[in-house]
């Protein structure tokens, strides 16, 4: 029987701001082993027994950082296919997607396991074990959800109510009091998000539970675009189809409503890293209880998670306080607060304050780029390009550049000239003149721009000819 | 009587780090205002009554720094002059130098006003009649002190005991139940720092007191470099004699020896701004009692001082922190634990962490520069030349330049060439090449500069001719 992955790479930036952003969501953080969480999920299921490919589910936005981030890991060579969403949806529509992709590409019998891409699991050997016993329930036509044995009385997550391998009901997030009963009871877990089931299954569920929903979905999945190649499949959703299908969990729209839902019970080490103090947590402590990454200067400090990168950060008489530097901006909160940060991040959003958004560096699927500064008339940005890679040919009517390649090579078309760039060369490109940067060697180009001119907005651009379709 | 304030322009930057640092010390730092405390003390010298010249004392390193913060705010044309120091010493040197330039220009009977430059005077009206009182005992001989009327028990503090004008005897920094007691009798003041005498009775009371002292600091006087000019003189103390001067404090030196010592107490607004809380009680606080400068977004915060610059600081659930932000390094502190700063500098001067010494902006004779980045091979600054300033003739063995005109004008010398490069144009300085930058201008001149090479050290440099006596 073959089981797919398929991974829900999504997710709002807010409870992990400001290292998560709108356009750098938490799947894309790095864990101190400079893993990201996406990464993870991709090596979880890719070391799943039989398991030859994976299918990801992802803002069309995300697309490039996220092949970036599997090609990193990636060297079993595991199958990378893609659907992607035109804008960020709830779970419901991303899973139709999927059982239709599924169904078409590999019949009805294809089994998928759902797995969220920012969610850890620290025991890898007992999650394959109820993986397996997952797909022989969903192998028999059970739509098989994953429960996790709760060891505190959490507020934070739904349960499942369980008589065994059967579910009794969903509930949602409970009152301490209640969290506190179900902990007690034994009979309740904690519900994961993960899922299996057989395409087949999930579509005649959908077909009873939510038909419109189904048919939605349907309708967008037949207007798409479709593209495949040696080892990949893609699917573009189409936008404005996509808009019609209901914005709705998979739980709310099937699950509970479902008659023949089963659970697998488990403890597999499960953690959906849902706040700073829960990442903070997987940093070792040293005796002061503190958990650092990082330059930190500590005087009498205790109890506390700093995470920062090239700044120095020194503190003196804290406890309990999470700090999370970022170049342009810092989150100081005190740790039994750390939900409050969602907050943060939408007041961030309602100001228009970029940094809800983006990072200072911005990732394009031809590499990077860092604004460095910026002044009146003027803006200078880093620009690393990935080997092979090419930016689009263009045209900017309000600024010209200089560039200087401090590391690799360019190759350069500038009006009707086409050059070679090498490292400690430059050359100007003048406002009006056509221009593309390309990558031809080995290794990265990182090159210096210094913007000139009147407007220097990133929509002064005109596309002539994009390798990723932007043009 | 001519009366000439004397600002002693130096200190470390422990206590107000990270904004204070070993080169950009307490005087320099800026108020909401946008005024520093150096340009606040010479104002308030500058304005009392028929003051014509004040002369600075000061670190060599600083001069350009504190003639341009003066340059800033001197519209009445006062003279400036200085004395430069080799390198930091304590109060008793710097005073010897003053008196015996004062006496060699103006005469014995010239009387000098002693400021601290970094300290806050409120009441400028009370502070002028205070020194007029000062000036008239200084006149008869004496050396007076100025004795701040108590309103708390400060421990943080020394005090003068009183009997009128009369100096009873000095305290050093009492303990708290001691400083109580102080408050309560009423006949004990806050030792200001400030001091006023004529240059005749200072060096009597140091032949007196100290005549070691007296000697070297004459010594080191008579071997030092003159210079003089329309509206100021200036002299560079000898470096190697200097060394020979007792390193110890006025007040150690004369005054708790001198029997003739007078103080006039006042209350005048004043401020030692001994620490961040120090700092952050000028600022007005909101509703919650927040002070901040800068862009912050508070949840349920309050009685914090936040001090940022561009970066957005966000912060949830925190009472009663210092939270001090600049480019390079981040201070979080608790706001009873300020006193505390000063052991987190002297670890980072210990650990040779740059940021005890250099902010990322660097202050030269010509402007400043700016470090935006560096990697494997290449660094990146922001060059800023002030009108009609120039750099060094100088080379570099193992770096080229790209230099970029991004507002303003340059006159470079690159090899045999002598160039203009304007706005939006662009040169570059090969490795070996002789080059000179130079700003013919009447605007600032700002340039982008990309350094390439396998060393990028600021000491790979040969000066040819330097108009700052650098090369």
């Amino acid at each position: 029987m073959k089981l797919i992955p398929v991974i829900l790479c999504g997710g709002s930036g807010s409870r992990l701001w400001p290292v998560s952003r709108e356009l750098h969501p938490k799947p894309f953080i790095r864990l101190a082993d400079g893993q990201s969480l996406v990464q993870k999920a991709f090596l979880r299921g890719a070391r799943l027994a039989g398991v030859t490919e994976i299918l990801t589910v992802t803002n069309r936005e995300l697309f490039f950082k996220t092949k970036d981030d599997y090609r990193e890991v990636n060297q079993a060579g595991i199958g990378t296919s893609f659907i992607l969403e035109p804008f960020a949806r709830n779970t419901a529509p991303a899973i139709a997607a999927a059982a239709l992709e599924a169904a078409r590409l590999h019949g009805e019998d294809a089994l998928l396991l759902v797995l969220p891409a920012d969610h850890l699991i620290a025991d890898e050997a007992a999650f394959a074990e109820a993986v397996s016993k997952a797909a022989r329930m969903a192998a028999e036509g059970r739509v098989v959800t994953f429960g996790i044995q709760p060891d505190t009385p959490e507020t934070g997550y739904g349960y499942i109510e369980a008589d065994g391998a059967q579910v009794v009901r969903f509930i949602e997030k409970p009152t301490l009091d209640k969290a506190q009963a179900y902990l007690d009871s034994g009979n309740f877990l904690w519900n994961s998000g993960m899922f299996c089931f057989s395409a087949g299954t999930m579509l005649a569920e959908m077909e009873r539970h939510c038909p419109d929903l189904l048919a939605a979905a349907k309708s967008c999945y037949e207007q798409s675009r479709f593209a495949a190649g040696e080892g990949f499949t893609e699917v573009e959703l189409h936008a404005k189809s996509f808009g019609q299908v209901p914005d709705i969990s998979i739980d709310y729209a099937v699950m509970e409503k479902s008659g023949s839902m089963a659970v697998v019970p488990c403890t597999i080490g499960w953690n959906d890293i849902g706040s700073w103090s829960a990442l903070g947590d997987l940093v070792a402590p040293d005796a002061s209880g503190n958990r650092v990454e990082g330059q930190a200067l500590l005087h009498d400090v205790s109890n506390c998670y700093i995470r920062g990168g090239d700044r120095v950060i020194a503190a003196a008489g804290l406890d309990n306080l999470l700090i999370i530097d970022t170049p342009d901006a810092l989150l100081v909160v005190d740790r039994a607060r750390a939900q409050d940060v969602k907050h943060i991040y939408n007041r961030l959003k309602q100001d228009g304050n970029e940094t809800y958004k983006l990072h200072r560096t911005v990732h394009r699927p031809w590499g990077t780029y860092t604004v460095l500064g910026e002044g009146s008339q003027f803006k200078i940005k880093r620009i690393e390009v990935k080997p092979g890679a090419s930016l689009s040919l263009q045209m900017h009517h309000h600024r010209s550049e200089h560039w200087i390649v401090v590391s690799g090579m360019a190759r350069v078309v500038n009006g009707d000239n086409e050059l070679f760039v090498r490292t400690n060369e430059s050359t100007y490109i003048p406002a009006g003149h056509r221009h593309r940067l390309e990558n031809p060697g080995v290794l990265n180009l990182v090159m210096i721009e210094v913007q000139s001119g009147e407007y220097l907005g990133e929509d002064d651009i005109v596309r002539f000819q994009d390798i990723y379709g932007r043009s």
